[in-house]
């Protein structure tokens, strides 16, 4: 159990956790990453504790790299769950009963958490195995019941990027570097659950200056060749810096 | 020291703190909420503890009503800050000794606090007096060198309202019941800090379309009267639930 407990009882801020919402982009679906202890019958999301000499946002950054093998994922804090009834002390308790954990009482207690968002390319993910949990890919559409309140801080998750969509870096994580405008569009009826006009999509996209038209089409399908795109980064991080739909 | 002890050792989530920062508008200027400890000689921001059967946001709640008297504010939890050297053990030793408080080894350590920022009117700010702390507003652009890293907190929190201006009721929120136009432009460009060109501004405003004006004139300046204005709040809630720009 090495990658959830240091040795040492004090070697964690107590009571403090941090969770993942980590989200891909697949067959036209938004799928977000969750985990399960083999001990435990409730899938979750991939999380972890904070060492005593480690920054928070460095827990979330390691917490990532176990599970999917990335260290340079986009990573966004987007809240901190405190209500006072959201720990569940019985299944923690099993966890230490499970892997033989002694003196470890602060993780009986209330927990509070505080939450990320990651956006990645499911193609660049490597699950990682290990002999203490399974990890899966889910469709955002048919989640099931998730340990404590992880089903609301994902609802939180999608509900934040849909109020940021414009300011971030979605399409440029979640596609590959080459994509087509309607795999662009996809992604956005996905992520907004709705559909969207296919010529007023083109123009606002297009109109923000950022995605570059490239001199190759997509071939091989049954369809007319379409164009291929890719995000220009230097435009995009302008944009991001400047606050990409500051009207004022 | 009633306000920031209990007497139990135990009352208190360890290593954990909330705090608020508290926005005001007055003569065309952004005004912060600050506080001192008598004993020690740094301003800060009114933070506060959380009780251990007490939810995180409710804890925010009872230190905004301690400061401003006020129950209903406006609210939004903005960020974590987690890094593991932003804590100033000396200070808070030097506040448990003046108050004599023993047995409370935990204000000593690390601590990760949650910001909330607010937004008031100051004209309704009752600044409650008490024993053991100083309350005043200061003009963002000429803070002092506050505890910790209160500096970046409130420069965090004004980022993010910059970031989501058009998402959040700060007119509403800062201003009078009836205002005039040009009120509404000082404080728009009071918080993003740069001009805004009066006639874009007033056609930008107005198409939002929770803004009316009102059968009456600001009478008793120099200039001719202008028209007053009032938030349309059934419009307003329903832009905020919609996600006020939302342009796809």
């Amino acid at each position: 159990m090495s990658t959830l407990f240091k040795n040492e009882v004090k070697a964690y801020l107590p009571g403090f956790s941090i969770d993942c919402v980590i989200f891909g982009f697949e067959d036209g679906h938004i799928k977000v990453l969750l985990n399960k202890f083999h001990c435990i019958d409730q899938w979750m999301l991939p999380g972890g504790f904070v060492y005593v000499d480690e920054d928070v946002d460095q827990a979330a950054k390691r917490a990532l790299k176990v599970r999917t093998g990335l260290a340079d994922i986009f990573l966004n804090q987007f809240y901190l769950f405190g209500n006072c009834d959201r720990s569940d002390g019985e299944i923690n308790k099993k966890i230490l009963e499970v892997y033989e954990q002694k003196n470890q009482d602060w993780f009986l207690e209330r927990f509070v958490t505080t939450a990320y968002f990651a956006l990645v390319n499911i193609s660049k993910v490597k699950l990682e195995k290990n002999a203490i949990e399974d990890t899966m890919w889910v469709d955002l559409k048919s989640l099931p019941q998730l340990h404590m309140d992880h089903n609301s801080i994902i609802m939180k998750a999608i509900e934040s990027i849909r109020l940021l969509i414009n300011l971030l870096p979605i399409g440029k994580e979640l596609l590959h570097e080459k994509f087509t405008l309607p795999e662009l569009r996809m992604l956005y009826e996905a992520i907004l659950d709705k559909d969207l006009d296919r010529r007023n999509f083109q123009r606002r996209i297009l109109a923000l200056g950022y995605i570059d038209k490239l001199p190759e089409k997509r071939l091989g399908g049954a369809h007319k060749a379409p164009d291929l795109y890719s995000f220009n980064k230097e435009k995009y991080q302008e944009n991001l810096k400047n606050g990409m739909n500051l009207i004022w």
